[in-house]
């Protein structure tokens, strides 16, 4: 079994936790939080285990050999740079990094150590993500045209993270995932309802080299809950919709009729054009199959498809997005304060 | 009873067909259409009046009054020109003209020889948008903060018009209705997949000096048809989803909580926050409502909602937008020759 | 063309007579309503055809072929047996009569006359019934396990059927399609919340010799609107939701594993065990289908799927049910006279 | 804190036992159950408490306070007649008892020995009941009409219960709750497709002195799981729908007019009358106010509102609907072997 340090015990941490009592390959032997609330919550759970305020309790910890991180971003940096340099392996929450400048230090540095650096993007393992993985790869769809996300609720304000970099890390993770390229255009628009400082409503476009188009629509301002994506193929057309339990993944045998660009068809619209069909998607947590990976990783099974590397890329595209956001919201200061 | 003449017999044409034999303040005497297969289709259902090819019999016939034209949006301008300078009264599908400096003549035009220069604009006069309107102007949602839109379908490709020119006049005339502003900011980005010349998809940002952001998701791709619009306010937010019958549209007792910037709020998400409120919205064919209002303009007894200058203002952003696209296709050209 | 007179200018009344003035087969030339307002609603449509108070003046016209009777049931036995003594073709409103004596004479006499004689069982032509009915013929679903129907709304309260008689023929003509036995065993009960004397509620549950069961809720006193069937195979359940325009038919992959009597198996539950297929069902008016079935028996060119025999196999089961609530109704009195 | 002794570790044991342990006013200090496998997974969380395969080492233990049973049904009787006669409180999982006697004596010697007898009838604790039964009380939705449940689902079958005692007595509890009357008709049918002896599908119907009538679709054979309850009131109807998570309950503004009797109304049908509000209903586990309930209601602090004699008269219920199940298996069987 393999010692884990979990650092962070907020909601995320919780779950990290309780994964990693259950799961036969991690026994975890320290907690550090900051909060004495949450090492308290903690420590009945950890009897015989370290419970600490100090990070750097975990990352110095010579009989640690994993370290989770689950902190405020902005401090994932600096632990996870720690706990690497201490010849850790380091699963950190996502996204990875504040900055992209960041990511790629750490990316450097856990390869030099010869570590594994893991980001958590949970998605990829849940069996929606991985049916709609192989659906397209098999073809099915034919060739992918877009990608439409909503990922729309009611709050959930953070400290250290607007809605763009809550949010959207779950979709720029699947992008990456299914495609084997990256975004050569990235436009953003964002809007601050309830704190000036802080963007709880972003639209993202990605602009892909293969004429791929993505859409995310992102609102912690939204009364529904709602996480769909529909992904449009030239052959077939498929919507996610994760809350849908009954049919979380639909394929619509419902394609574009390709025309000769001189003969411009007229298709009377109706709701749908052929059948639907929905496969069974059994419900599991995802983080089972996280931690299994992360471990085949470790054990040099794997190799890894949540690697420091997609984090990096990730947060990249963050910090494009971030920018055109930051000049935008400038500019709209500038008009305000004219007017 | 005011006589009628209509131009255009196809699908929208014979929507206007068959109210306006059904309303008891017009009478048509003719109909005009190119095609001789729609001439024969309408000849029967007006045994005593003229069936013609030629718009000219129509907008030159000193016993018609008003004259609708329902023909491809290329050729609204000439003939409604010619209607307007015979002196008739002239009610046009929308979108009102192909460039703003079109609808700009016919204003001008239509204010000078004062007749009656009315836009298509139905939504306008479904019981819906009369709700949400009235809702809004009540104060009940509070400040509108934000408008998303998805009109999405599949196809009706149609050979003179793209999806932004087929589905956004919709929304414009919405908004333009229920604010008191223009946008100051119009973002835009297209896509074919069908046709190379022809965008099927497009997302449409438009900002507002009260700090409104409408976002507009406008799709022929879609294997679903969506026709749903979200209302955030300050203290409740409104969703309209025009394709369900049961709960058309839904108000959520659920605002955000307007935090002092200096505490920044930890909401804890849930699927939504506050009761829920559905009112009946009767169903009715909103073009019975558009010929009332025509008759009571054409009368002296209303000021027109849906007027030239509601239709200009439309063009207007749909031509801003166009450009946006454009210059993002010829983009786009450039990067594919390269690669 | 087939010279028609129809009886009746009602609400069923007009949708007929819209389907016979578009059908090639049949040619309306006269039209009998007690009511003078229907009367002078229908005038202007029929020229140059005979509009009458009197249901004699149809059935008794020489020149008269098919007479459609869509007059309230109490009447259908006096006017098409009229017709039928007169050598009509006839066509009867469901349910077909007030009794199944009734309903055996007119059998019975339409076959000594040598007339076709048919039930207006209209759910028979949608795509929905066809697909189903061809979905269990195939073999696909298994063995039939039960059926059962939802069939409830507010309200249409008419002044001489109770909502069995109202809504059961529906489910009737439809079992009585897709199964090749009659019930042996008819239970029901019936609630009157409105009218004393007026059933608004009932539950009827038939028992079939190859142990098929049928339940039918039928209800004027829902708030919602349901039209929901759904049909349980030994190896695969269907669903058919008539309001759902997107996935108006299930199939759900998903049989009960049937175990040797000697071991009870315990199965977890799930939300459901296997995939769904929802096929396309085209939307059509099923009138269309109706009218060309009537034109093609009365030619020769097909036998009868909804003739006198089904009609009256239908009013026997309605019979036998209304005994039971008559019952029922008579025993609950007779202990609300002692409380 | 009430020291408690848990017999039975099975599925519903396991949501017993955790909200023992998260309950300030329990103390586990022993589980019973017969399957090594079951005390083998219980052991570890009960580091100090005694783990055995005899029920009699719990309800025979001097220093255990309450009794909960969590056993297969056949066995309730005896146990808790053990424990009652130990001095103990006892909590019994639903239904209560296989047969009414049964039922009674416990409730006798319960009382008789001066301890609680409480039975599990957890939905009485959901937010959704209380809601509606303080709707109800209110007058809020007029007189009660109807009351008309689906509990349909796939499977879960049982080696110890058919579909009516699984299912049926959810519903029995909160009609128990809601009205302040037993029904004085109950009519039954069940039917039999996985194993020939015990049913897996059962309609119920139950008359009430004030005319109210209940209606339970219960089974294991459908594909689809349905939780939905309607409410019919002579002023507004309301429908629980416990999948639903945004919308659990909706309360329907749509009264039936009622109409003097000799005035037959004919309403025109529509998909409703009136608008639609649905109340806020968070999401909370009801074991935790049961557990609440069953402290309080030991302390003498509230009068039960799921005692031994409610569970008792749910049994009365059951057995009499099993006892109609029974004679009409038998009629079918003997048809059966006729034909």
């Amino acid at each position: 079994m393999l010692r884990v340090g979990l650092i962070g015990y907020g909601y995320w941490g919780t779950n990290l936790f309780r994964n990693l009592s259950l799961s036969p390959r991690f026994d975890i032997v320290a907690v550090a939080d900051q909060s004495e609330k949450r090492r308290a919550a903690v420590q009945p759970l950890l009897p015989n285990g370290r419970v600490t305020p100090l990070a750097s309790e975990v990352t110095d910890d010579p009989d640690i050999a994993v370290v989770f991180i689950a902190t405020p971003i902005s401090s994932h940096f600096e632990i996870a740079r720690n706990a690497i340099r201490s010849g850790k392996h380091v699963f950190v929450e996502k996204p990875m990094c504040a900055t992209a400048a960041e990511a790629e230090e750490l990316v450097y540095i856990a390869d030099r150590q010869g570590v594994v650096l893991m980001i958590d993007h949970t998605y990829l393992f849940t069996n929606a993500v991985q049916y709609i993985s192989e659906t397209i790869r098999s073809g099915e769809i034919g060739r992918l045209c877009y990608y439409d996300s909503s990922r729309i609720n009611l709050g959930l304000f953070q400290p250290d993270v607007n809605v763009l970099w809550d949010l959207a890390p779950h979709d720029l993770s699947i992008l990456d995932h299914l495609l084997a390229e990256q975004p050569i255009g990235v436009a953003a628009s964002g809007y601050c309802h309830v704190n000036r400082h802080l963007p709880d409503m972003a639209y993202l476009t990605l602009h892909y080299p293969s004429n791929v188009v993505a859409h995310l629509n992102l609102s912690w301002m939204s009364p529904v809950k709602v996480r769909r994506i529909a992904f449009g193929g030239t052959s077939k057309m498929m919507v996610w919709d994760d809350l849908n339990r009954e049919e979380k993944i639909k394929i619509y045998n419902s394609g574009i009729q390709f025309q000769p660009e001189d003969r411009r068809a007229v298709i009377i619209p109706d709701y749908r054009i052929g059948d639907i069909y929905s496969p069974r998607i059994p419900d599991r947590e995802a983080l089972v199959g996280v931690m299994e990976h992360l471990a085949h990783v470790i054990a040099g099974k794997e190799s890894s498809i949540m690697d420091g590397a997609r984090g990096l890329r990730i947060v990249r595209i963050l910090e494009k997005a971030q920018k055109v956001l930051d000049e935008e919201l400038e500019a709209t200061r500038a008009v305000g304060q004219h007017s």
